[in-house]
């Protein structure tokens, strides 16, 4: 059997997808949302980063407008959540994973659009990031709550690394294929250590002496 | 006198414009805004579903970018609020029918739109939902509370119903204007009785065991 | 020496990108979020009225895209805040005069670009307003409260006044340096008076008898 890395990177980005609006799903669940609320969370957080992207790059159409079936697919992951919540929470492991896998399939989707479009190594990675990372902060606005991503985790960091080492490899004309397998492998490696070793991303506190807005 | 279903449509989408920014500069005096805040809430409420739908279609210029007047009406509308605050109070049932007509007077044209750049049922029937609900949730988010949209009331679900039959109408090659006429008259008749008979979507409600993020 | 009123506003405009840099990684202090929340809200806030102007009128590529070192100086100047913020908190009136230049060389900008697309005076003015003020409703929205300049200064005030003047000023066929110098140096000054006697828009409030949502 010949391993096929586009096809990997497609499955990739419908395990993030699927993953997403599951998790997204579970947000909605703690916020007692209603069906309607589950569904456009789930679509919102699944295929929001690539919508950002392609909405600020002017690349039409979105993937879910060329591609209906990925609004049904995200539709029926999140409602399905409502019935899985439990098992869903069961298995934190297996999301992680999962989610970790998306984060990497959809920086490395981003910086190949960018790269695409003829943009340059900063646009792509700031593609690959906004493809990545934009859908969990849409969530969170969405729920009412400070973007997580600003908070806490190395999520923005694992995109970032993975597509510099994306990005980078090509530009020093490396092997595509070679080039993302490896950048995605070390991006999920480095998130599930993160998550794993409780890595932070710093935090800047300040409070001024006289409380002015 | 012949009726004309454009015109009515048109209409409709007026009717609607006007009492998505005069709800919305309620919520602002709700929230202790200041005029700025009044009229921008109201014009973003009213307009912000179109230029959500077009902005993500690729479909330029927007409808107040095309006709300017439609933001000088809105801002209008909404600064009008202020001193008639107590009146519109005294009209919920006359501004539940208008709402109701925007809104399905918002989600034909959402449809309808996306059916003129050639896509599909589904994208048609979501840049309908998107076209009447996402102006009220960019009111909540601006507002700082989480989407109404996605925990009350049966708007996306009238906004979904009134589009399918509209886009399935139409796709089994039926009469434009007798579809059009008879989605928004379901619409508009469903959404009424639903606000009369309390109906909601069922809640998703999630607590896991333990508290994590 | 020759003043070049072009350079003059280009130069407004990076004092304005990085001092809205600035002032949001104080803001992320406050919410203490970490490295990464004080680099995108940076960014956000900087460009984010820019980004919103090119992605509501189709004008491709954004700024940023275009001039990515943009992107480098707003990160630069939002993390260089983090062992600054003792300073920068101790120039009140150097930033506020900083935020009101950048604030009239936002406007004026963006009333340019409308006007430069081809639109008439109101999506002008508009387009100016956008420019000026969307970053700061980013911001504000992504760190989870209702946005400033819909309840407090007279920041859209502002920007309508100076967008106003330059466009009608150029509608009359003046000038154009010597309109655009006039507007801005208007605003720069109507920001800091207004600031100095705490001049407010009036606010509009409203309780109504018994609570509805």
């Amino acid at each position: 059997m010949v391993i096929n890395p586009s096809a990997l990177l497609e499955l990739g980005n419908l395990a993030g997808v699927v993953a997403c609006a599951m998790t997204a799903a579970l947000v909605a669940g703690r916020r007692k949302l209603d069906w309607v609320g589950v569904a456009v969370l789930g679509c919102t957080t699944a295929l929001g980063g690539g919508s950002a992207r392609d909405v600020l790059l002017g690349h039409h159409p979105l993937s879910w407008v060329a591609q209906p079936w990925l609004l049904v697919l995200t539709t029926v992951a999140s409602l399905a959540t409502i019935p899985l919540a439990r098992v869903v929470h069961r298995l934190p492991i297996t999301f992680l994973v999962v989610d970790a896998i998306g984060l990497v399939a959809f920086t490395v989707i981003g910086c190949s659009v960018a790269l695409g479009l003829g943009h340059g190594t900063v646009i792509a990675m700031v593609s690959g990031v906004i493809t990545g990372c934009v859908g969990g902060v849409l969530r969170d606005v969405l729920s009412g709550v400070v973007p997580l991503l600003f908070r806490r985790e190395v999520y923005a960091t694992v995109s970032l690394l993975t597509g510099g080492l994306y990005v980078g490899g090509l530009a020093l004309g490396w092997n595509h294929d070679a080039v993302m397998l490896g950048a995605m492998a070390f991006g999920l490696a480095f998130r599930i250590v993160a998550v794993h070793q409780q890595w932070h991303v710093p935090t800047f506190e300040w409070r001024e002496p006289e409380s002015r807005d």
